[in-house]
């Protein structure tokens, strides 16, 4: 960095600014920063200017691309500290080759993903959805024992697909489970998984032995549909299918016949298309629990991107190396 | 223990033996103890036979009265290993006079309620349960941060009312999460707060900052009604409201009426009367998640509770001392 108070500009829907970058927080950012605007464009007269001067720009949600245009207008340009997860889809590979440090708050994004998998892997092993519905339905008092076999977070197998951050994170946050955790990864080694405390497994059998499988792979051309009908169809009886991935990972034809077939449920966070059609059974079936993309950083909890954003901030200030930074070569194989 | 392999008896209903006690785990009593039988009463002439030999009571929920008359049946009786919870149900001050020592699964039975909350409070305070049903009922996306305001788990207060065993479990348990734990409990001093790494508050304050109050006091004439009208009115606007302990712990009239003026969400895993009245309003509301006392071990879980067991027995068979012994002064103030 040319200097210890390094020129800022945020770059990001003016929404998300709001929301996430408080009158507190960009006043912390002004302590270790000159933040010289914020950008929602990179094209006006205006926006040239001042991407002449920024040294770094903290992106967010909505922020536009970054491409050989912008990067040409941002000569002093050294580092792009992204407040949200993935950078893929508003950096360019020309941001890497210019020598530009990028860092993400990929890390802090996956915390509520796994926060919430936790909780409704305790929910789905407990059956607690079915036998509130239940009770709500017939207000007496009934034998969840008998109705519900194999009730309870004691033993039962969590499958966990793709040793991804969000997935490293449930199998940490689940260490103090009774469960047997297992994993499947195709970039994951023996001793990576030992490390991690969990068995590493096929995809296959993790999915025909596990009685809650839950989806963190990322979204690549190779995952598509990687859950298909065949490996539906070979889930367990009364297993939980857990996504709060992307729903394009699943066959959800297969998915939602096999739900209507009844022995399965699911807690779907994602769905292909994002808004299921008005028809759709998911909506309505007792062994669904479907949520609108909510197991990510929402409300209070953008507040942690945006501290992240600063902590890297005032170690470019301080010229330490970002805690957080991307590789260029990461981006095929992440989300 | 006069011999190293004790003498062992089971005193519970038949319904728990056959599902908590499976022949895997019958087969390991028999490694350590000689099993002379099984009791669901104490006074038939079989049943003295049997208490006459026994040196280990395993009890469990169904046990009958362990008194003066079972007790003066069971002369070279040394050590009650209860697998489950409370004891104060089926043992009287007598056994502890009569120098039995005695073991109880109250810790073991800790677990699942404390997991239960942990992920009660994950969806509390991502207000899971109410944005599923809007989705359900509306079929469209709809901006959750702009309905659900300080949604999110990070910085949100949890207020833990009773530092319990199942209390403190629910405080370890949510170490990992970026959520301020305050903890009222007028048996628990500075220190061993500053210890569980959380703040001791008075329980007034607790309830009017805590984002979500979850109830793991022990019910004794003394907590009745603890959270009484006033104690409910002073909960925080949109509030959640957990009680897995004992329904008499609330004034659940206060509760209900607050519920339905809109401003606070309840779940509820107990009530008074364990089953409501079919009419009553909680079953209904859409802030309220009401569950059949199921947070406890259930199903799968009781093989910890029987696994907690033979563990004590081993340690009786080899002379060293319970794990988790029962002192009698200690049911005065624990559940």
């Amino acid at each position: 960095m040319s200097n210890a108070r390094p020129r800022l500009a945020f770059a990001m829907s003016a929404e998300v600014l709001d929301r996430v970058f408080t009158p507190d927080r960009r006043a912390a950012f002004a302590e270790v920063s000159d933040v010289v605007g914020v950008l929602t464009e990179f094209t006006s007269p205006e926006a040239e200017r001042l991407l002449g001067e920024v040294e770094v720009l903290v992106t967010g949600w909505g922020s536009p691309l970054v491409d050989e245009q912008a990067l040409d207008a941002a000569p002093r340009l050294r580092a792009i500290v992204h407040a949200a997860g993935s950078v893929k889809h508003h950096l360019t590979a020309e941001v890497w080759q210019r020598d530009i440090v990028v860092s993400s708050a990929a890390a802090a994004n996956a915390v509520p993903v796994a926060e919430y998998t936790v909780a409704m892997i305790v929910l789905a092993n407990k059956r607690v959805l079915p036998i509130a519905r239940r009770y709500r339905a017939e207000r007496r008092d009934f034998d969840v024992e008998a109705d519900f076999p194999w009730l309870g977070n004691y033993g039962n197998r969590v499958g966990i697909v793709g040793a991804s951050k969000i997935g490293r994170n449930v199998i940490e946050l689940l260490r103090p489970y009774d469960l047997e955790v297992v994993v499947a990864d195709p970039f994951l080694g023996e001793e990576d998984a030992r490390e991690l405390g969990v068995r590493l497994v096929e995809l296959d059998e993790l999915l025909a032995t596990s009685d809650v499988v839950s989806v963190h792979a990322p979204s690549l051309p190779e995952t598509q549909g990687m859950l298909d009908a065949t490996r539906i169809a070979s889930l367990k009886p009364g297993a939980t299918l857990l996504n709060t991935a992307r729903g394009e990972l699943i066959d959800q034809e297969a998915l939602t016949a096999r739900v209507l077939r009844g022995d399965l449920y699911a807690i779907l966070d994602v769905t292909t298309p994002w808004v299921l059609d008005r028809a759709h059974p998911l909506y309505d079936h007792e062994h669904v629990l479907l949520t609108p993309h909510i197991a990510g950083s929402l409300g209070l909890e953008l507040g942690r991107l945006a501290e992240v954003a600063l902590d890297e901030t005032r170690r470019l200030a301080r010229g330490l190396p970002l805690a957080y930074g991307v590789l260029a070569d990461e981006l095929s194989f992440t989300a």
